[in-house]
């Protein structure tokens, strides 16, 4: 059997006999002629019949053998002409609305249930390449950098990390809980490793039904130790963001451009914003009064975004400083601006995308946050044990792919770039 | 503040200040001379003092500026002498045994019970150093060959995979589960992408308690499309362990060269045998008699392992054939040999490292399959519908991350080469 040529590489093989196999994306009947467009995961491949066209529908998969013909019209400038043509599986049943359109006729309600097929459609597909590529390249950035590559547990003992929105089960008899993140253990492998990350998943129990929530997701952790303060932490998210973005370029081109996707510059050093300057300016100019809360609400961060586009021309802001009330008892204080933190959060376009800072790194430190908060330090004794044996200045983010993604092609909806997403109402697919 | 040089690199320094930082590893104390041992995440630093030493315990985290001298005794050739010392941690209280001791002093119990700190240990953070060049090593030869990489749901509707040995848990009030594979969404995948992989984890009420067997451990999935038979398969598979080699050998030198290991030589091709002719050689070699029961046991597989060395100088031997009793419903049957399936395990030294095989590609197929081994097809609907709607010829493996790394170090237990395992009686740290 002559072996199998790409959709992509058609063009490459003019004058040969050759072989393609895929999915029947269309179908097109003219007077004396008919069009099959082959889809495959390199892209579509046309086959010109002009006898009797197979009476096969839409996403039946089939090999097709012929001439590669150069054609102007064709996609790539070849087609498939002489064609013979072997179905490999039985015909298929109609999809939830048409693959072949060039734009996505479904909501996404149906989008969802019907996943295993509606996914097919190379628009909705392509979101799922660009966070492949992503991760490839956030990977890559932090592989250069002297990180290891962790895989940690994801079912744990304590609910610590918040103790709302977690999932619990029953463990061989047992009370755990489905980690909410891997801080406490990349937390615990600097120690080990100095410099760590982990791609994977993490669940929230999250009630809220918002376009931005998943009761899974998968999350790009990191941590380095032996930093000065949280701008090292920042130094190097920056780096990866880059990476990102690099990797969607070099891995995922037909993808970004079948979504007239423009990746954004990263600056050399992206701006920043302390979070009382941030509210400071969203009361002067943005018309409503923020500084009621010790946090920046979702029409703040829009603000700021819009702010930092038109004031730096940097689609990237950092609001540093963030009020201890509002991160979590590990986070480092500023010793110069006391309530204040050393936490950070990074807003790409206007949203919120990644959040960090640097931590506590001495037991007895640890021991007094947890004495103020009025919390019981039992429930962290694996935790804190790493603490009592040397830990060095440390700090690290996490950056919710999901949300990464859809910022970056556009989605309105973290579900629309999530394969088989988990919220309050949907288990299934 | 001068720069860090990392411990690897010292001897390229020669002459200069510099500065290092890490974990005081161990403290000689000679009659005029003290040498103080500083441990990062690339080896060993000596640092020379002459005069009083500082009273610092192991394990303390230190910053060393000094002048880099050459010294033949020193480790990698170099050494500090003129320190300043400055302690960036509270003095570290003392771990549970002596990490700068060349070998693990610690039983596996004592070592899993403070992991946040006995991982500390060079020999045993070199394993989680080779799983982690494995890891990218695998995925750079799936990358290479067209495959997309995907993160699916680990919480799931119906515990369909086998019903036993299956975690559940409350989902917003409604009965849920934990992924025991990603079978169904990499299958389905196929339909999307073609080729996909995931690296990620799978859960397993394992109720026996033994050196091989973990709650989560990480699986190495894959799945393609498009295949002849479970040939094709098992040609990418042996790409892909090639890839792990690879892995390891390029990115984790140091690591394999401490635990003296030897990475194995993966044959072009990798000799298979088929099932009925293992049963057959162990019962006619062995002394033993396998036929018994449609498996093999861990003896058989020991016996498999010496054999194919013997046979074909290869640590890696295909059983192919599996009968169709001791595979799900899923496995491609062998139209040739009635009774028995497409399915294959890859056996690395003895030991069952990798399952596998051709899946089921027609609906019609799973539907009788289900019937026949008297299922309800309802629980299996979400998974069922890709095949209604066109799925190409596919099959595909999971690798054990755990088991690869415990057999390539020659760990007797996987808990050893896993960080924080889970299993019966562990859920902590």
């Amino acid at each position: 059997m002559i072996s199998r040529v790409l959709a992509a590489d058609l063009h490459q093989h003019v004058g040969e006999h050759v072989m393609i196999a895929g999915w029947l994306h269309r179908r097109r009947h003219l007077k004396s002629v008919t069009f099959l467009v082959v889809r495959d995961r390199s892209g579509l491949a046309q086959v010109v019949l002009r006898d009797q066209p197979p009476g096969l529908p839409e996403e039946t998969v089939i090999r097709v053998e012929g001439l590669v013909t150069a054609s102007a019209q064709a996609p790539g400038g070849a087609e498939l002409t002489e064609p013979v043509i072997t179905q490999l599986s039985a015909p298929a049943a109609a999809p939830p609305f048409d693959l072949y359109r060039p734009a996505v006729t479904a909501g996404l309600p149906a989008i969802l249930d019907h996943a295993p097929t509606t996914l097919r459609h190379p628009v909705l597909r392509a979101g799922f390449e660009i966070a492949s590529a992503s991760v490839a390249g956030f990977r890559a950035a932090l592989d250069q950098r002297g990180f290891t590559e962790v895989h940690t547990p994801k079912i744990v003992q304590s609910a610590t990390e918040s103790g709302a929105n977690v999932f619990g089960l029953d463990y061989f008899g047992q009370r755990a809980f489905l980690a909410q993140s891997p801080q406490f253990y990349k937390q615990a492998l600097v120690g080990v490793f100095e410099r760590v990350y982990e791609v994977g998943p993490v669940f929230r129990a999250e009630p809220h039904d918002t376009a931005r929530h998943l009761a899974q997701y998968t999350s790009l952790d990191a941590e380095l130790g032996f930093i000065t303060d949280h701008r090292d932490v920042m130094a190097v998210l920056r780096d990866a963001i880059e990476g990102m973005v690099t990797g969607v370029r070099d891995r995922a081109g037909p993808a970004a451009e079948l979504l007239e996707l423009t990746p954004p510059a990263v600056p050399a050093q992206i701006p920043g914003i302390h979070f009382t300057d941030a509210q400071e300016l969203i009361a002067r100019h943005a018309g409503w009064d923020p500084t009621g809360e010790p946090d920046l609400a979702p029409a703040d961060e829009r603000w700021l975004g819009d702010w930092a586009a038109a004031e730096f021309g940097s689609e990237f802001l950092f609001v540093t400083g963030y009020p201890m009330a509002k991160r979590p008892f590990y986070t480092y204080p500023d010793p110069d601006r006391p309530g204040y933190s050393r936490g950070f959060d990074l807003l790409f376009r206007g949203l919120e995308l990644v959040t960090g800072g640097q931590r506590l790194h001495e037991h007895a430190d640890y021991m007094a946050a947890l004495a103020e908060r009025g919390e019981d330090p039992a429930p962290y004794a694996s935790y804190l044990q790493a603490f009592e044996h040397g830990m060095p200045p440390h700090g690290g983010f996490a950056i919710g792919l999901e949300r990464w993604t859809a910022r970056l092609t556009g989605a309105a909806n973290v579900r629309q770039v999530t394969l088989f997403p988990r919220d309050l109402h949907r288990l299934s697919p």
